[in-house]
């Protein structure tokens, strides 16, 4: 995945159809990464996630050996950490009706912030309530 | 609500008599939007919403066109979304013996990022056991 | 504990052998203060934690009285609130086959904020299944 900021609801979901089994509970998202993140921005505007990268570029600035202790891996490396716990590694997001009770502009982003971060982990964990009568709700969001 | 951070926790907790039966668990609170946000924060001194809103405007400052692609909805647009992923929309916090296991001095607080923000919805999720004996404890914080 | 980023983690763990119990669920932690905060980050240099307390001083800088309204405590008091607010007082984490599902690399933080914070207290909050067998996983992480 790129740097930057993505929008992966619809890919996070299509990996969770045991959500409309749910009548109510919570779901755990964990990165499993330490320059890398998640967290919940807006779904529409293709500015947004542009955005928000260059404003966090701006709060954890790249910068010289001087800076940074750890730059081991280069000028994007300590940067990437900063970014990560500004953001968080987790979201424990509601469940309502076999869906994320997401509101209608929310979506979730993962956030890569090394220049070349290779494949990132999420575990993701479900606790709640299945329906009464066994059935599944229909739509994936 | 106003702009700026606004301590909620006993408006909250009065929508919540259902802790009152929880032996120990977890609440989950989601706010529903991608400018706003939910942080735990000091509950005396109300200069310090004041403080952490000032403080938040410094780190995600209202920029010119140049600055955030995002503006359509004027310049508090863009800043908007950034401190709602700073600062989060969600919170879990522990239950214990029927109240919220906060500090004494956490409070909860909902932070506008819009200068006019609408009505803002809360997602509010509790799981866990409740007493053995099926009592309330008395008694809301 | 010294003010700047520390990890907890084997710290934390001894004190959950419950942890070898679960074959899945979520482990909730909860710092009681509005001028301390956990995080995830890099558990193998000890540079990031260094660089991470830098950069939050640089997001969080102590200022004046014209700066900040609230300083009964001192210059540390207010940046530590908005390091607080910024980094979170939770951590919701997976836990699979009897430990917490965190990747190689990440730790937990617990970051002291203030220059001398006195002890602090967290809440831990395990939800989940246990193991059918009713065994123990051996290994505590």
């Amino acid at each position: 995945m790129s740097r930057g900021c993505h929008v992966i609801t619809r890919r996070l979901l299509e990996q969770l159809p045991e959500l409309a089994e749910m009548e109510v509970g919570l779901a755990n998202f964990f990165v499993q990464h330490t320059s890398a993140s998640l967290t919940i921005n807006e779904n529409a505007s293709p500015d947004v996630p542009l955005d928000l990268a260059d404003s966090l570029d701006r709060l954890a600035p790249e910068g010289t050996q001087q800076r940074y202790r750890h730059d081991d891996e280069g000028p994007d490396d300590m940067p990437a950490h900063v970014k990560s716990s500004l953001m968080g590694a987790s979201l424990t997001l509601p469940i309502q009706h076999g869906r994320l009770a997401l509101g209608t502009w929310q979506g979730i982003y993962l956030n890569e912030h090394r220049n070349y971060g290779g494949p990132r982990r999420l575990v993701i964990t479900v606790q709640g309530q299945k329906r009464a009568d066994g059935r599944k709700y229909s739509g994936w969001r």
